[in-house]
């Protein structure tokens, strides 16, 4: 029988490997001045998206998976293996993203990988909760479920939007990093006063 | 005294690299269209492939590697290295697959890999069988004997069904990951069906 | 809610593969003589430099971060996910000054990374504080605080100096591992004997 | 204060690291057929050496490590960087004897990087006794003293035999991984007898 924190301890290696390669991936810039690291703007601004993105959901979300000694079922297992596979190709998106920036389909690309990401985030929620059950009194869990519905609409908006303008895509994801960088306590508060 | 709940975090560890790795050795398509990732889409399967074999039968088999706080013999830990040695190949034979997909000797090799990878397995459960014992209860062990007996005898048929076509191997790898997708009670009740 | 034992192996994972990875882009020489090893001797040495420094700095540092069973909190999350993205950025760095280790702005580029770090070590550890208290009784942080002063300083010089002669630099480098060497107790005793 | 078992848990994930991207530098053949394999067979042997040493050796030793809970002082710390800075240099030595087998120099280059990894791993275990005694019941640590003497030198007279021939060394690092093969109990048995 493998523990739900085995195959956490495993994720997180799966994410830090995951948020450190794509550093290997940035080309040294053959100049020694300034201007030089001009042509890996692009491509730093993505990893840096990427990497907020990445760590902030992932390790935001995390405050629901809390059941460590409980048993891992075959169902949450390809749940998990689901999440970590879109998530392995991050750095493949990034790169091509940050290559190609201007250009609509690999911005339509990552954000539809983003998409999955968080859509296979929910699935393995779902099946943890399925057979552990819900955990109501969750600190910040209503404010999680804003963000990520939030998150989620932000990237299918950014699918369409890199089409019309890779631009418009790109404000969208630096909108849902903003997102995850405001704390649930705050959410929280502004939800209730506008109810 | 080594535990063998350590040599589980190292071979965790490895498992982890082995398969993000992989995504490093995607050429990142020097185009911008759909079409663009038409190159990678063989080197894409793959990487799918190998990514729900080597991870579905590690953490599948996992259940019966459950004494953690047990010392690590001399030959547990032998067992352990020649698994991850031959698991650590995976990424180079995923990537040769991927680039000549349509070859008989890629094709074979990757399945020799599994092959080799599947009964070092084997190996590594006897060496702790030998020293700890068996354990008599296990839930779910019997339908796991059951789908490691067909994987091996597939990647058996696999290597030589590579020489006639390569496309009966790539069947015969889907078969096995559809395998290890389905839950071990599923394939109890069958079994018992049968008897 | 997550602990910070677990956002801390996370944090040694990353440092493990920043640390690792950057022997990748060593490139392997096609002589076979000890001239031969003559051309990497700056990547070399840039790589001995960051990997002291990094790693030197990191655990020495992480003797003030002692409360594994505290949860994180969103900034405390955040503090540490910026620590790691500059450290990340530490491989790219190391490999840029290796191969023009006489120019003025890979150097200064270095020093200002490092001092980056150093900067995000502080808001971290600010932020721990803030919410976990201070551990007032904490063995060798006089020392430490000391060291880190050190460094801060000496690496801000050393982004100057680069335009004057990056040799400097290195010099300061070269400084800054050297502090790290010492045992606090022996900076500790020598401030005593100073007042 | 931190605790061995953190360091250790450190260096087993710098290890897994270690081991595993050694593979990244094959090179994929051109080639579709067993002769393709031709070429990467030189390179293949070198990184099953150093995969069978590095692991064999390391976690062999971790034997007299047994103290996960007691503080890591400033030197313990230093000691063990030391040993995983020659470590990570293995990749690189690794990749160039096997690209270059049949010279003299990178076979040396490959002994003496390995004989400093030995001595560090000496240094290490020399720290941790220091502070925190010897432990004198300990298993097996007779036979391990008698493996680590015998390997020390081997690397030693390896260094030297690369300038008569390569493969002379060669085969002195084969005996090495053999030496670390047999179990603890078969010397300790053959030494008794000797006397």
């Amino acid at each position: 029988m493998i523990r739900i924190g085995r195959l956490q301890s495993f994720s997180d290696a799966v994410i830090a490997i995951i948020v450190t390669i794509m550093v290997i991936q940035f080309k040294v810039p053959s100049g020694t001045d300034i201007f030089a690291l001009k042509d890996i703007i692009p491509t730093f601004l993505a990893y840096l998206l990427s990497f907020s993105v990445v760590l902030g959901i992932y390790w935001n979300n995390n405050h629901n998976l809390i059941h460590p000694e409980k048993p891992v079922t075959t169902d949450i297992m390809w749940a998990n293996l689901h999440l970590l596979f879109w998530l392995s190709l991050v750095p493949f998106a990034t790169t091509w993203i940050g290559l190609h920036y201007s250009n609509s389909f690999p911005t339509a690309f990552y954000a539809l990988l983003m998409l999955l990401c968080a859509i296979a985030y929910n699935i393995l929620e779902s099946a943890i909760e399925r057979h552990h059950g819900k955990n109501a009194k969750l600190a910040g869990s209503f404010a999680n479920i804003i963000k990520r519905k939030v998150t989620q609409t932000l990237y299918l908006f950014a699918i369409g939007a890199a089409f019309i303008s890779p631009w418009i895509s790109d404000l969208l994801f630096v909108v849902v990093s903003v997102v995850w960088l405001i704390p649930d306590e705050k959410i929280k508060r502004s939800t209730f006063l506008l109810r």
